[in-house]
């Protein structure tokens, strides 16, 4: 894979002097018009062997173009926050939005390849993290960002002479710390690994682009010239018509039996038992969130349900158990501006909880495939793409130590008419009764469906959802919180 | 000032059960219709004295309300971020937008009083910061939130009534720590501490109100019941007419020579001195970013001028000597949706640097005195204010030891013409030139007009503006970057 950036590659200062103005100048209209259409948003990493140029690149990158338009992120050991979060996050948090370029030195890859070297990590599991990370990638492309992938090679006696090379030079020393020296030892090691990842996830979405790294000329040149084709291929290509699913169409069940007509909604359950086992179960959670191996665990709690199914009511009985200072509440309504011009999982990466915390999204990262899909606000193709872009992500939060729960409130259509009028009647709950919620109403049967797949799909051992009959208010509550609880004592043991 | 909070408030149990349910029905309703309506944030101070019920406050309003429309900050002590940031920066990324309430348990308060009463603060330095207080909180009251600030109360014999209490009861014994009893046995001190305090701080657009925190039932309605009176007060109030400022309008000169005007725009100086003196500069540059005294210090950088004045091409200039992963370029145009429901200043406290790190604006807060203030965006009681309130973010800035450099760029209305019409006419910098530039020009006497008062009102010693003559781009860029380069110098000795 490195062999041909291993050859000597070099261009002399004349031609680099002729030709770096017009590349800047073209590069520079680029920037423009990709920030005039923001259609997209371009991720380059900047990856590879020390002394390569990587650091020299990302500082020539903001030089060449308008600076203004480019976001660079450069990440040192991660902090204690992001320690507590999803080894992702970081990446997620430093993405650039639609219009912008974004560079990123170092990157996904740097954790994964170092902890190989240094056999923090079994083989078995960088497989794991790789698949991961095309996985990744591949929700990046989908969402339309142009990802380029720059890794920096330098031969073994290249390296040893270029960091040489630096250390004399007043100028260039502070580039070379100890910890470069530490590596070059590694070279082979690093090498092979390197290799393997890279073999692994040179995809058709993302290839890499490996650039020898002796000659600085050769390498600006290089990078600045696949940036600019990059990105105006990007602009003069018309939007591809992925309006179909590669996978077969969901077909509803041809019995029409639907999975939401299996249930029970209403269950018999007074109000005595109620307020009896409602106060066991409060305290029981209470105990549960003090409890001291709680600290190395999160909740994220996601509530689903048909309109006026008794979300808010069921969630205010979870967080009175609580201290205000552990559970934060995430109301999902539609995107900002700020998230509209990132991918769909972006806002949700926000809100992940630290570890000893709890969050509770109201509605939540399945309005892709509810709302959206029956409403026809994303294409087909996004929201059945959706499916496997929800399941990696709740992955990630359950290595990371989350107890996921999803409930799904089911309430009759009868009942929730009963509802909406009560709504409409009494004065202090007319804000909670919208226009929306009747449109909604009339596509009662497309929602059974998009339930009934959604379930299919994305209930996981790891991230199981709970279906709630939930005429009966009461029944519905303690049967959330009895879930509540029993997910997480089955993680505390 | 505790005297009414030490006569043994008591409200029984009949009658707190009875007033519950309506005051609870009430503060939902209120709740609504302040999310409906999403004209002001409320934000409620939870502080006092341990053990006088105000974690059990913070989840009583969490039970209490819909908690999805609370956003409850707890503030421990602050993260590495934090500490290499300004003392309110956490502060301000926990105010609530508009049309929710944010509970903040703890708060700008809690450390100037606590560390007055361990003696880690002189009082001459507690007088100081409350002085910064009382313009943060009149800030707020300008902007519209309404700040409700809840002190509680408890005698010394409560008190140590209260934490014996809660220690023998198993449910309730993790409340009361180690450092509670040391708080105690300062009683007397952060009583006298905390009075002095409220009294500074007990302004009339944001009282203090002291409530007796022995009796639950007491204690809890009168915080529920204050809360929904201000709300509906505020709810209810017209809009207050506040067109005019309270200070004397800005006159223009009345010999009509203005602070531009003095400016010699046009310099010489040639393309071959520019040559020599940059590639100087950026050298001077780069190694003082790499100082080790730097580290101690942020730099921030804002440029504002005449359309077409040279910004972006001194930026780049900038940035070419300094390494990528140091700075970060915050490009400002009109604020979205996340920020118009923030007061004026929150989206340049996202921005701050952390120490070592350097933050350049390409335009900045100064837009609230220069287009919104020419353009009518804003009313004048607001631009007038905003003046004092960049002063006090500026000195919160540079009491953390952040660098400020402050320039406008000014050309001359026909070199103006001269850039506008080139830019029309090549290609890639097309972009660069929209119709707003146009007319913005329309209006250059009010903008001259502007600056002169911006710079004679926000021109300070620890923020002082540069004003570059502009018409000659080598001459304009080499001003700046000595500018710059003398700044940091001065500091760093």
């Amino acid at each position: 894979m490195f062999e041909l950036a291993e050859i000597g590659h070099k261009i002399d200062k004349t031609l680099y002097k002729k030709e770096v103005p017009v590349l800047r100048e073209a590069l520079l209209d680029a920037q423009y018009e990709l920030k005039e259409h923001s259609e997209f948003a371009v991720i380059i990493l900047i990856n590879g062997v020390d002394g390569a140029g990587k650091g020299e690149t990302v500082n020539l990158l903001n030089e060449w173009m308008d600076p203004r338009l480019i976001s660079t992120c450069a990440f040192a050991a991660p902090s204690n926050e992001e320690r507590e979060k999803p080894h992702m996050w970081r990446y997620w948090r430093a993405l650039a939005p639609k219009g912008k370029i974004g560079v990123l030195f170092g990157s996904w890859y740097t954790d994964p390849i170092l902890n190989r070297v240094t056999g923090k990590l079994k083989s078995t599991k960088l497989d794991r993290q790789i698949d991961d990370i095309v996985h990744f990638e591949k929700m990046l492309a989908h969402e339309g960002v142009l990802l380029l992938k720059f890794w920096f090679h330098l031969s073994k006696d290249k390296q040893k002479k270029r960091l040489q090379q630096l250390e004399k030079d007043p100028n260039t020393r502070w580039r070379v710390t100890r910890q470069d020296w530490k590596n070059f030892k590694k070279y082979d090691k690093f090498a092979r690994v390197s290799e393997h990842v890279l073999r692994e996830t040179s995809t058709a979405d993302a290839p890499w682009i490996v650039v020898e790294g002796e000659d600085a000329n050769y390498r600006s040149l290089t990078v600045g010239k696949l940036l600019l084709k990059e990105i105006l291929n990007r602009l003069e290509a018309q939007p591809e018509p992925i309006e179909a699913s590669d996978a077969a169409p969901l077909l509803p069940p041809i019995d029409d039996l639907q999975l939401l007509d299996t249930l029970q909604l209403e269950q018999e359950y007074s109000k005595e038992d109620y307020k009896e086992e409602l106060e066991q179960l409060q305290g029981r959670l209470n105990l549960l969130s003090r409890h001291p191996k709680f600290k190395e665990h999160s909740v994220v709690a996601v509530f689903e349900g048909n309109d006026a199914a008794g979300k808010g009511g069921s969630i205010r009985r979870i967080t009175a158990a609580l201290d205000a200072r552990q559970f934060t509440i995430i109301p999902v309504a539609a995107p900002t501006e700020d998230e509209r011009v990132q991918p769909y999982l972006w806002r949700f990466w926000q809100h992940i909880p630290r570890k000893g915390r709890i969050t509770i999204f109201d509605r939540s990262w399945y309005g892709r495939v509810l709302v959206e899909r029956v409403e026809g606000f994303c294409k087909e193709a996004d929201w059945m793409r959706a499916y496997s872009e929800i399941n990696d992500f709740e992955e990630q939060l359950a290595v990371q130590g989350a107890i996921i729960v999803k409930f799904w409130l089911a309430i009759s259509k009868d009942e929730q008419l009963k509802r909406f009028k009560e709504r409409e009647a009494i004065g202090f709950k007319r804000f909670k009764i919208t226009e929306e919620d009747w449109r909604n109403r009339e596509k009662w049967d497309d929602y059974v469906c998009a339930v009934g797949d959604m379930v299919e799909r994305t209930s996981t051992d790891i991230a199981p959802w709970t279906l709630v009959e939930a005429n009966n208010k009461y029944y519905a509550r303690i049967k959330i919180l009895k879930t509540l609880c029993e997910a997480i004592e089955k993680v505390l043991g």
